[in-house]
């Protein structure tokens, strides 16, 4: 089975938005072994669009959509679908009474083009959007299947997800596999320092594959196994992950798609405690990370955004002297920052982060990247420091994820090593 | 000039990563007016990789690769550059000291594979890696240009911005532009409302385009104006402009790629005002938007993350009873945050937010995704209601949305009119 993606937008062409469907369903597609043989986008143009729906349909068997299905005049795909199929539109009443709940939900007047979303191909089967207006709608003929969704991602994910996975894999018993992928998820290590500790990767892999994909976060290791059956695919799996986790196990946080964040959670949960943050640097990002996660109230009591030198001495209980000695960005301040907010919210874990993000305000001694992060428990006080790049938002994105790196590591006493 | 992007990766072709760097380049090339004629992925083997260099070698003048020049054994671009080139590896003294500051930096030990990434093709111009250890290259040859940069986007987006586009622009003079794209971004009002408040379209734009793109943050609005000189572009644009913003004008916060943020930061310190935040459902997301600015000392105060009942009561004396009689999820608590934060705090202006992001949590009279959100000031004390979708990540991007924006509605003396 063969498949083949269309983007269809302006936006794309232009490089104004960026095509995570296209990524997003490769992988939903890959997951259950389907193959996509080409991936293309074209502009919200008629013949550009028929063109490249004959293309599809003369070289795959399964055709996916997505983009230009909104209400307003610069849409034109659900038009293209009926052109290309030679069929009608006709109400859809399901999807009528979605779109009025769904305005009545939002407390908004419903209008005309929103109405008319309803309206849809003849011989499409609808794929109802739980989370916009626009329905998708899914064609079988010719012994082909053309899949029609919104661009916009988290309405097409909605869609994947509830309709067109189940649907393709109950159609075509795709749950058989004899590759398979997983993916190490680590922080806290340089790629290259990974890569080191792997020592020879021939030997390790056997023949299978691993990659290294580095972001501000950390090294995700993807490893690829293929086995003649699941079975033995699995075998090979647990043999090289074995032997992973005893070279540089100490920095994986987790398997798949997880969040460092949800790890920590279970966690915290499991053992009853409960943390607070004090940030002056990541300005709110370390909380915000924490309340991700549904159920967060179970254990993160509070967050203060503690910017000024007033604000960690007079909420913090942080030392005015110690700030004048050492600078606001210091181990000490940190470390008294994560006293403070245990103390205050009378939690089991305050953790406080202070350095400086950039792109200004950085001196010789302390530069531009510099952070430090305090944690503190009822047995310990420490801090740590950082020296991350000069781009502020990445390096929010690097200390929180330290905070949380720290906190965990903390939790499950793994020690730093460098 | 026509430009062919290849993007190089197998995390790409299984979908695992967006393939964010082919929009920003597209994006970047359309600026000056840089047709791309062809956007293809191609995975980690050298046969594809050879294959699709010839492709674009034989069809394009431009050619840009990113992707595949990491340190480990998996990338493999810069040896099939060699190959395609018939050229040779040469060490770069520039690149190399470039890598030793870097690890000297961040305080790391540098690895032997590090060393070896100063090593690029002999007839290649190195474009230098400020944010990271890859360098890019530029080859001149045939009267086409070659480049290749790493896939790792904040890397590539840097060379970009510091090497790539203005040498481009140097040596093709690419600035003279007869076609003008403006991004109108509005908020707070939904694409078919906005569709329907401009009414005749056709009558509006005379020939001209307007896109909508709509997302959690608000629908981007993008103008493309046609003119046979830049000048007669600019008129048309103005023209146009000026009954966009008749019409639908207090939705619009800006232009271009602003951040509604940047907005606020500017409108806050022009005045002289402080703010502060308390917030429930958002868990700090508000306080990190603000923050994101640099400078955001000059405007932010504090930001409190009360998730509990407790903290609400003890940090921004809300009344118990009211939380009693009201619940947390009200529009009195939400004025009460907002009062209590200001207080607090001594600032100018307090905002609160509380509400339910879901996916738990929800009651029949208080679903998922209802948000209250207050803001007070020395003269006024308001709250709103809100009612957002059942995404709790989306969630907190639109309540965290909705209390900029009225922040912004606030300090301009724009009413709500829905």
């Amino acid at each position: 089975m063969k498949a083949y993606l269309i983007s269809i937008g302006d936006e794309l062409m232009i490089g104004q938005t960026i095509n995570t469907n296209a990524a997003f369903i490769a992988s939903k597609l890959n997951d259950v072994q389907i193959e996509i043989s080409k991936t293309t986008m074209v502009g919200d143009n008629e013949a550009d669009i028929l063109f490249e729906f004959k293309n599809a349909y003369d070289s795959s068997d399964l055709i996916i959509v997505t983009g230009g299905l909104g209400p307003t005049h610069d849409d034109i795909t659900r038009k293209c679908v009926v052109d290309f199929f030679e069929t009608e539109l006709v109400r859809d009443e399901g999807v009528l009474e979605d779109v009025r709940n769904l305005f009545k939900n939002r407390g908004r007047e419903i209008t005309k083009i929103n109405e008319d979303q309803s309206l849809v191909p003849k011989i499409a089967t609808v794929i109802r959007n739980s989370k916009g207006t626009a329905p998708g709608t899914w064609i079988a003929k010719d012994g082909k299947i053309f899949i029609s969704m919104p661009g916009v991602p988290y309405e097409m994910e909605g869609m994947m997800e509830d309709f067109v996975l189940p649907e393709l894999k109950s159609k075509y018993n795709l749950d058989k596999q004899s590759r398979i992928i997983v993916n190490f998820l680590t922080t806290g290590i340089p790629e290259s320092i990974l890569y080191e500790r792997l020592g020879d990767l021939d030997q390790l892999l056997q023949g299978n594959k691993l990659a290294f994909l580095p972001n501000q976060f950390g090294v995700k290791m993807r490893l690829t196994v293929l086995g003649e059956t699941h079975e033995a695919a699995q075998n090979k799996l647990s043999e090289i992950e074995q032997k992973i986790r005893s070279l540089v196990g100490r920095y994986i946080y987790g398997k798949g798609d997880l969040k460092i964040e949800g790890v920590i959670a279970r966690l915290l949960i499991d053992r009853g405690l409960k943390i607070a943050t004090a940030e002056s640097c990541t300005g709110g990002l370390l909380a915000n990370r924490f309340t991700n996660i549904n159920g967060s109230s179970n254990f993160f009591e509070k967050g203060m955004v503690t910017y000024s030198n007033a604000a960690k001495v007079e909420d913090l209980s942080v030392s005015e002297d110690l700030i004048q000695e050492k600078g606001a960005v210091s181990l000490e301040v940190a470390r008294q920052m994560a006293e403070g907010i245990k103390a205050v919210s009378g939690v089991d874990i305050g953790i406080g982060v202070t350095g400086i993000m950039g792109p200004t305000g950085g001196t010789e001694n302390k530069p531009v990247g510099l952070v430090y992060i305090g944690l503190c428990d009822e047995k310990v006080c420490t801090a740590k420091e950082f020296r991350f790049g000069d781009d502020r938002l990445l390096n929010k994105d690097r200390a929180t994820q330290a905070a949380i790196e720290m906190l965990r590591r903390h939790l499950l006493g793994i020690p730093y090593d460098e």
